[in-house]
């Protein structure tokens, strides 16, 4: 008898976008334009073709139809990172994030049981976002998909406390997926290297944040989880806690050892490498890890359950992984 | 019957500096000031102290005591990569380069069985480093460390072709080590946190951009190893390899799959975690791992052979971790 899968980490992308109606600048306003046949269309934000996408983006006939294949059961739908729109005046983010959530809405209705949904909003506006982050709950989204920063600042920040202590107070499950990130000026040798290189690293950098920046200690029942395995943060924090232990001048400030905050927040399976995905469940425990595969992308895992399948795991234990840690998560 | 083992990976501080001689600035020509007892002194660095080190720094004696009580028969001296001073006029880095050698090479005559010795070269001019390195090779060091990156440029760009080609053609070792990192921006909380959270993303883009640049395919020849397990790239390299498989526009400018790549470089243990070391075995191969320590500072291994017996290896396993990778690589 097989056990339902459950994939938190998979983007959608609308079919249409409204022209802008905002009153700061429409330039990076996303738009659809065509694609070479009828079935991708190109995301155009500034001019550029931001990426070519496949309708299994919004198309929910041919999701599913990929995900029969893949053998997943339900999906949990979030925005292309890109949309999460920081760079946008507030108020035209607010209105790309009702009309993305709307979308997400949609499609979760369309197919309730395989789908559920995260939604987004304008943390460049964290006061903004906190409203809404609690209005959308009444929506029957899961929880939100948030970028590792907002406009270059790590989320770990104290001015993102506001919306932290509403998420934990409304039970709201927090995915965090890397974005813009940093050191792009380390990276040499062919275009379109930066989702390899700099990515995995962002994303340790935003989960550190929440670990230093005091967010984890102030806010025990907030829960989070991280794109693509936490990144590279599964080697960053054995360092980290070294340093803890060996320096009074951190341990003043992170009371609690980092590797054990580390272990409340969840990560998704999304390595590429089942030694990799071995070492993270020893370092983080193996009922802080979910599904995650960046369907439909390109750089996405086509069969995530062979990975899984090579871990050995007895069957309880494979049930928390596939489906009862996620469900944990976005309960 | 104990096997013999050599730290790859340890730090001297020469004792003195020279008065700043050059034409150029004064300003970061480093200086040493008197510490709070007579075992410490501050090195001081544009004003301002940048590290309190120890005579263990400096002293063959006491730095063989330490030695003694961790196990390790020979420490392979490198300098403190604050030293590396690729941030100084080129002249006035050549000065630099010939000072910490020299001292350097004091040390290995004090006491050659328990020695050897990795010199430094002023990077910031590739022609003058390269000239320098073939000069060098013939006092006696074992190869030189350089930084991951040069005033911002990693080492993998076309820059340092000439510098590659020569350690190369000279059979060098070239001990990489993180530098001046990137990100720091993404840091929040309590200060000196760059170490932990930055200094393994580093190490990351220098590794990667040796590939990704094309350098190793150029010079296969080239013995290279990098500090702290290559930082993050046993994650990296997993996601960088399914990328390369992916994408046609990167097959085109790299030919060699990325990860066959990186199992030709050398890496040390420093990682704070058997799972990590066990990981990064299995990512690159036990033949390429060496041990290092980051001796005398504080975020080092104090008792590096411990994680090392927990591996469980075999005797012809263990000896090629403990003494015979770091041969070979230092040969």
């Amino acid at each position: 008898m097989p056990i339902t899968a459950i994939d938190v980490h998979c983007h959608i992308v609308p079919g249409e976008f409204p022209a802008y109606a905002g009153k700061a600048d429409a330039s990076r306003w996303p738009q659809m334009a065509a694609g070479s046949d009828c079935r991708h269309k190109n995301v155009m934000i500034a001019g550029k073709n931001f990426r070519t996408v496949s309708d299994e983006c919004w198309d929910v006939a041919r999701r599913i139809e990929a995900m029969d294949k893949m053998g997943i059961a339900r999906q949990v739908l979030s925005p292309m990172p890109e949309l999460l729109s920081y760079w946008l005046d507030p108020a035209d983010g607010l209105a790309m994030s009702r009309h993305v959530n709307g979308t997400i809405a949609q499609m979760v209705a369309l197919a309730p049981k395989r789908f559920a949904g995260l939604a987004m909003v304008p943390l460049q506006d964290p006061d903004i976002a906190t409203r809404e982050l609690e209005r959308i709950m009444a929506d029957g989204h899961r929880g939100v998909e948030i970028g590792s920063n907002v406009n270059g600042v790590a989320i770990g920040d104290a001015k993102f406390e506001g919306f932290f202590a509403a998420a934990e107070k409304l039970g709201v499950a927090v995915f965090v997926h890397a974005l813009h990130p940093a050191s792009l000026e380390r990276i040499v040798g062919p275009p379109r290297l930066a989702p390899m290189l700099a990515f995995p690293n962002e994303t340790s950098f935003a989960v550190a944040s929440m670990i230093t920046g005091g967010m984890l200690e102030r806010h025990p029942k907030l829960k989070i989880g991280f794109s693509h395995g936490g990144g590279t943060f599964g080697f960053i924090v054995h360092r980290l806690t070294q340093g803890w232990k060996v320096s009074p001048i951190i341990q003043e400030q992170i009371k609690t050892n980092p590797l054990d905050q580390a272990r409340r927040c969840y990560y998704d399976t999304l390595l590429f490498s089942v030694d990799a995905l071995e070492f993270v469940a020893k370092s983080f425990g193996l009922s802080q890890l979910f599904i995650g595969t960046d369907f439909p992308f390109e750089l996405s895992e086509k069969a995530p359950l062979d990975a899984l399948e090579k871990l050995g795991l007895g069957e309880a234990e494979r049930a928390m992984l596939y489906s009862g840690n996620a469900e944990r998560f976005l309960a």
